[in-house]
C-alpha cells in the first residue's frame, strides 16, 4: 500500500486542526442508548433534574467524534499500525446539543521502534473544542506508523 | 431519584464481572465506518494484509462494550454523576470477530470529596477479556457517586 503520512512526517509541533461538526440532541440521544445509557445522556427530562441541567453527550461520544476527525483529517491516509493504547482522556466540560466540535492534533514527541526497524512511535495530544474554543476533552495517546525508509 | 448503588457501596475490592456478548465482523466493520475508518477494521481484505492478518474490532469500540457493559451491570442503578476522565487505556490484544467479550470492574479505591459533602470519587479498574480469559483491553478510570448519607 502506498501512504500519503509516514511516521517520518509526524514531527514534534506536527498539527492538524479539523472542520466542525454539531452533535444534534438525536445523535447525542442515539450513541447513548446504544453505548452509554446513563439517564443525562438519554433522556431530556432525567437529565434536567440531574447535576448536569439538561442532556449531555457521553464522554465516549465526544472521543469518537476525534477518532472519526482524526481518521478523516490524516490517519487513514497514514501508514498507522494501531495503537498500544491512551495515557490519558480528560472530560473537561460538558458537550451539549447545539454544540460545533472541532478537533485539533498536535505530536508531542516520536521516536523509531528500538525492536523494529521499520516503525517509529509518535505521542499525540487530542483535543476536542467547541464554538466558544473551550477545550471539552483533551487526550494524550500513542500510535504506531510504519517508516517511509526504514532504519537497521 | 433513589439508586441501588451510592458512592458509600463501592469499597476497595468491589468488583462486577459481566456476562458475555460476542462481536460480529458486522458489527465490528459497522462501528468502525461511523467511528474509526481504518482499513484493518473496515475492509476484510485490507486488513489481511496488514499486520494484524485479518480483521479487528476498533479499541473504542471495545472500549464502549466495556461501557454498556458497565451501565447494565451497575452504573444505570447508581448514583454516578459522571467522571473526570480516564487515567490510561491499554489495548493489550486484538479483537477479532467472534471473539466473546465480557467485562470485569474492580474498585481500586475511594475517597470522599473534599469540596462537596454530597458526593465522592471512586477510581476503578475496567477489564475486557475474551473467551481464552486474556485481558484484551484494561483500563483505569474515575467516577463521581453521590453518597447515600452526605457528609459535613
Amino acid at each position: 500500500m502506498s501512504f500519503k503520512y509516514h511516521w517520518e512526517d509526524f514531527t514534534p509541533g506536527w498539527t492538524h486542526e479539523s472542520p466542525s461538526r454539531t452533535l444534534s440532541a438525536d445523535e447525542i440521544v442515539a450513541f447513548a442508548r446504544e453505548h452509554d445509557p446513563q439517564r443525562y445522556h438519554t433522556d431530556e427530562a432525567a437529565a434536567k433534574a440531574s447535576p448536569f441541567g439538561g442532556l449531555i453527550a457521553s464522554g465516549w461520544h465526544t472521543a469518537t467524534v476525534a477518532m472519526r476527525f482524526m481518521c478523516d483529517g490524516y490517519l487513514t491516509a497514514s501508514s498507522c499500525i494501531g495503537s498500544p493504547g491512551i495515557d490519558e482522556i480528560r472530560f473537561l466540560r460538558p458537550v451539549r446539543p447545539g454544540d460545533a466540535l472541532r478537533f485539533r492534533a498536535t505530536v508531542i514527541d516520536a521516536r523509531p521502534s528500538t525492536s523494529k526497524p521499520d516503525r517509529g512511535h509518535v505521542r499525540w495530544r487530542w483535543e476536542v473544542l467547541n464554538q466558544a474554543g473551550e477545550i471539552v476533552l483533551s487526550m494524550i495517546g500513542v500510535q504506531f506508523f510504519l517508516r517511509r525508509t526504514p532504519g537497521r
